[in-house]
């Protein structure tokens, strides 16, 4: 993937001589601190612990998707070499919890409910023999009729499936997005018995709208089930700690709920486990609290060491997928262009449990004025696996399938798609589907940014079957408090206390800006995500928030120990605090940078006659910060065998302000580079009797590096008023666009426009015949 | 030991229906956090931590005071079973330091300094394999000259011991006691070679004085070289941390002194080394940093965890004990009973390296207005284990002269000896010998409390050989700036996040003054004890003033978070800040009981609309809060075996403010216990060629159950302005006055002074003999 810099970030930021900005740090690039230790096989995984002693634990799973279980033989297993112990539901040290879920019942007991849901764990000296063991576990079952299509699920007289209502599911939503529950449940309506969650919203008079529409664009779109597909599969290893209590050394998005969750479960008060955030090989929301519990129970059982990694079956299998969902979509212009009504019923499949992102219902039409509206979800629960979050949940979802929707309606209008997305976008003060006024942001600004970009101004000059389109999308941003701490050393640099985990650089990034406010370059202040007995707390890190919120709080602390500094410096410097100023590791008088005193000196002296350094910080944003992006795809459509090509991809996003604009860019290609396997290439395909037909890499297509398209990137800065030096979260947004840009460069292409993701060839042939 | 309360102490903590003070907590005695852990075994030193993979270390140590090694034969060593390698000096990963010190030279290359100095470290997979290679390991020595004795070594033409200053020593004096160092040294004299520290110190004319003096008191005064007698050895386990870097488990008074000193040794930055300081088995002053380094050194090499504790053998031959003394004291007194010259010449072995307490000069006539004076103190090098702190450094000796030539005087003008003292004893204004005034004190206070006592009321109906008599003892207490953390959690409780060693309960203490502030029961706190990575700073254990500084900045951290959690709660009940009172783990409006909210909706809140509370406290005490005791004893002296029976023993203490009572008596009974054995048995004996004979606790006496006396405590409560409650540190005062109050009873039965620490039957029939 080349990454062909943009111009107006390179005036930016690139170059410190130019950048005029004042900023010694901040907008500069700094190499990622944990770049090294992963390019070069240093990074420590949770798999990675060999901890001396340590027991490998692997799943026996479930072969059908709704089953008793009439016996499960353990013998063989446990009489076969290295084998210790092989652990059914029953063994486990973990208390009945108030509501069901799969942390609290991480193996079936009595009948399984899914495919592939685990029934049993052997616990093995080595991998190997745990492996071993596991084939010889004989579990018989007795077939139960199953609810697998998540529409015959719907139905009245389909098998039910346990409906467990799920807080921990809503717990994970809401660290995603501050606007997760907000949906308004008004109504009380009678629901078929799998339907788990309702919603509905209204606004206006859309029928009436939908009679004096001048365009109407209607079509029932399908979105496939998907794998967040992280590189590391879910990992956990669980110990007990030499000081006591459980430690939880693990890939999590969230130490602090992890504890609450492993406690809770364990029944044991949260100071007695320690959770260890580790280095995260990709998360993409799907690694809040899954197995950790599990692997608590096992090593509280054996009182060793346990380490659970799931292979990638399991963890395609097993994990916390997204399912698929079904939007019927109605949307209505003038003939002026102004978009007046949506219609929408969407459902989605939400596996065995809640959690499904059937609140996104308001994020249909997100970037729109649009004045009248009348929408419906439904969630609906089936014999699968349960659901998890997915980057940017629910967004790419509805992003396709209101982009689809607004490119017709333009070209049924005969206005230009451009023009027509800029007259009906939102900008400040507009209100969104829940009625609140949006704050300053940057949709319309990245929309122009694109509108200048070369491809889309000679977008005629066109070859034959191609075609530029493009498309928006937004995050509402999530919101969550947090605290930080910036201890200052014996040595004058600094500790930068966090109890983050870090699953998108953000480390790097968390100590520029403590940097820049102490004067420093970056490589004087070290970070540590601390464990969560020492942590100051934060929430998880996902949501696109953890720069916005923890960032915030960051910065905070940093001012703070600045302040202890510029105290201790004025007493040493016969001065008022007020007049010292921090640059380059010394504190001198405004003016007059020969009465100095260097940090050493002041570490020292803060150690010995006055007060120790360190600077405390919390933030607890009240204000979102939506962030935007708009993406430009050219594509070739081969119409003899469906294949799209991208010729050119530009995205745009605004940033608010690129801390560390190299790691900003590569937030974007990877959500870009996401965005477009949803689109074409990525889907969880079941049998009718719910078995996982691509459950391998081989069989589930996510993009590899020749699929790649090059794209160029560019960072809009429109500042958010609250984010440390103006930034928003970057993470989410460049993954929402991609579905609706290439289907809109499709119809440019070869007017067709795709209904059903991914829009693989076989779908693309199946839409030009039918045509 | 008996507890016999006292009545005092009743009236004041003991019935909280009675105590009218309005404290719920602080005053009321609670159990120790570490009690029950303790006393049922499951405490974890720094030697239980069984890691897998451990290697067990075992020095071998040298057998002559000083000599050249001519060969080390390590083959067999090597070659027995269970043995993993055999470590010489010249093997560690050790960068040379500036200075030499035991620290950066573990183990003796090509020649030995002292008997039982470490030649070799030999590991084992078993701890019995690494003992019997280590008796396999075959050193050849040249005996070299030694000087041994360190008046001999005062001599000009003595065997030179290197003299190498060590700034260890130092930094690790001024963790004690904050007047360390204050010494003056005005005068460049000649000094012998192996003499390595002198200070002088005069006020008026003290020859003018004793030429005029009513009374004198002369002697010439030995006292012994004594072990800390801890009950847990020297222990460390040194880890390669599957996080990177290196984890030091170890019991030492001062985390981030050791973190300091360990990453200099490995020549790593700081933030590569998280020491974890673990349970201490006691520690009085030698257990900074000793072992650390070698284990880390160690366990570099090897890459495996590594075990390094001391057999008490080795801990008596080769740790850090503290050495004999001379010291020539003469003071004077006029007819009316008024002190008026002192002259003092005193003399401290300090084995190989400086660090012996010379520079305790100035505490010589510590508690009495003397208006003139001439005191010399000369520190020697020898050929014997280098030094270490040990419980108020310098005190007991200089209290035991001090007091027997003050009670001497008494005695010869014909005064009481506590008016004698009440006469002449310091109060606030007054000026110490280095002329700054004391602050508020309550040394008047515990004499006057002794005088009150029915042992002191009584003495004149005493049997026969029976003699009372008192003596009364200061430290002027050890300032260190440090920090706290005080968090919410989840629960509506709260961790309290600290940097220091618990060495005496204080743990409990701390976490007592956050409960205290947030208006909550002890057990709502949890006090964790952070490794380095994650704690705020603070400076090491010891010195009496643990929780004098760090106690003040849990007060500042929790009162910061009682702020916070205040705010969070005006809003919830539409009331000011200023308004809100915090009570029983719930805010209400002052005054309305009813208007309040729970501590687990303002965590909850906290940790999701506004911030999340964390209480940050920094203390930096620029008063030192000195803590006087007064002790009487009434004893039994047995002409025929010199046998001293302590019939009474009655300790008295200013302790400002008995946080928790209990823990505050305990203090003071282990203190009163170690004293008497200081005075009475304890002592290290050494051969003219260096070699220990007292190398085992059957040859070193130290108290046993049965030789405790019962005693009475009474807690005395002057309060400290600045700390916390008032508090004044505990730990130092009850060591030092036992050797006087001994002495003057010895006196007032018998008839004899004693001259030398301790004072052994022997020592008394001698005497008993020369009189």
């Amino acid at each position: 993937m080349t990454n062909l810099k943009d111009i107006e970030t390179d005036k930016q930021s690139r170059n410190p001589n130019e950048n005029g900005n004042g900023l010694l740090t901040v907008g500069h690039s700094v190499p990622r601190v944990d770049g090294a230790d992963k390019v070069s096989g240093m990074a420590r995984f949770a798999a990675d612990l060999n901890l001396p002693g340590l027991l490998h634990a692997r799943p026996v799973l479930s072969l059908y998707a709704h089953a008793r279980i009439k016996s499960i033989k353990t013998d063989a297993a446990s009489k076969a070499p290295g084998v210790v112990r092989v652990v059914l539901a029953q063994d486990l040290p973990i208390k009945a919890g108030q509501s069901e879920s799969r942390k609290r019942d991480p193996l079936a007991k009595d009948e399984v409910f899914f495919y592939g849901q685990p029934v049993a764990v052997v616990l093995g000296e080595t991998e190997a023999a745990a492996r071993d063991g596991a084939e010889l576990v004989e579990v018989e079952y007795e077939p139960l009729p199953s609810a697998v299509d998540f529409l015959k699920a719907m139905e009245w007289d389909a098998p039910h499936v346990k409906n467990k209502p799920s807080s921990g599911a809503d717990a994970e939503a809401s660290m995603h997005n501050a606007a997760a529950g907000g949906a308004k449940e008004e109504e009380k309506i009678d629901l078929p018995p799998n339907v788990s969650n309702h919603s509905h919203i209204q606004r206006g008079d859309a029928e009436a709208a939908f009679k004096e529409a001048a365009a109407i664009s209607e079509h029932t779109y399908r979105v496939p089930g998907v794998h967040q597909s992280y590189i590391e599969t879910q990992s956990v290893t669980a110990a007990p700690d030499p000081m006591g209590g459980m430690v939880i050394y693990t890939s999590t998005q969230a130490g602090f709920y992890c504890r609450d969750e492993v406690s809770d479960a364990l029944g044991v008060p949260p100071n007695k486990v320690r959770v260890v955030t580790m280095t995260v090989g990709g998360a993409f929301g799907a690694k809040f609290v899954l197995i950790e519990p599990l692997a608590a129970a096992l090593a509280k059982l054996t009182r060793r060491p346990v380490r659970l990694n799931y292979y990638r079956m399991e963890d395609l299998l097993a994990a916390n997928p997204v399912h698929a969902g079904q939007i019927y979509f109605k949307m209505a212009a003038s003939a002026d262009g102004t978009i007046t009504a949506m219609k929408a019923k969407m459902i989605f499949d939400s596996g065995l449990y809640p959690g499904s992102p059937f609140w996104a219902l308001s994020m249909l039409g997100l970037c729109y004025r649009v004045p009248n509206f009348d929408m419906e979800a439904f969630e609906v629960l089936t014999h699968k696996v349960s659901t998890g979050a997915y980057r940017a949940p629910g967004a790419p979802q509805t992003a396709f399938v209101t982009e689809t929707a607004v490119d017709e309606l333009a070209h049924k209008l005969n206005i230009d798609p451009l023009e027509f997305r800029l007259k009906n976008c939102v900008v400040e003060g507009d209100k969104n589907n829940n009625d609140q006024p949006w704050p300053r942001i940057g949709l319309k600004d990245c929309l122009e940014a694109l509108g200048r970009h070369p491809v889309w101004q000679n977008r005629a000059n066109k070859g034959k079957d191609e075609g530029v389109g493009l498309a928006c999308g937004g995050w509402g941003g999530g919101l969550e408090p947090a605290s930080a701490l910036c201890r200052m050393d014996s040595d004058g640099n600094f500790t930068l206390q966090v109890g983050v985990s870090d699953i998108s650089g953000v480390s790097t990034s968390l100590k520029m800006i403590a940097a820049e406010i102490l004067g420093l370059e970056a490589d004087k202040v070290t970070i540590v995500l601390l464990d969560t007995d020492a942590a100051p707390y934060a929430g998880g890190s996902g949501g696109s928030k953890t720069l916005y919120t923890v960032g915030a709080a960051v910065q905070k602390a940093a001012e703070d120990a600045a302040e202890q500094i510029k105290k201790i410096a004025a007493t040493e410097l016969e001065a008022a605090p007020g007049d010292i100023e921090l640059k380059g590791g010394k504190a001198f008088v405004k003016g007059l940078p020969s009465r100095s005193v260097d940090f050493v000196k002041v570490a020292k002296r803060s150690m010995s006659r006055t007060t120790p350094v360190l600077g405390n910080g919390a933030s607890a944003q009240r204000t979102q910060a939506p962030a935007f992006a708009a993406h430009l795809a050219k594509v070739h459509v081969d119409r003899e065998t469906g294949d799209i090509k991208i010729l050119n991809y530009v995205a745009t996003q605004d940033v608010g302000k690129a801390i560390n604009p190299d790691e900003v860019e590569g937030q974007i290609h990877g959500g870009v580079t996401q965005g477009l396997g949803w689109a074409l290439y990525e889907q969880l395909v079941y049998t009718d009797d719910g078995a996982l037909l691509s459950g391998s890499l081989m069989d589930y297509t996510v993009l590899n590096a020749p699929q790649v398209p090059e794209f160029e990137t560019i960072l809009v800065e429109v500042g958010s008023p609250y984010g440390p030096f103006g930034a928003r979260g970057v993470g989410e947004p460049p993954v929402i666009p991609g579905g609706g840009a290439i289907n809109s460069a499709i119809f440019d292409a070869v007017g067709v426009r795709m209904t059903e993701i991914p829009m693989t060839p076989e779908r693309v042939i199946k839409a030009l015949h039918e045509k």
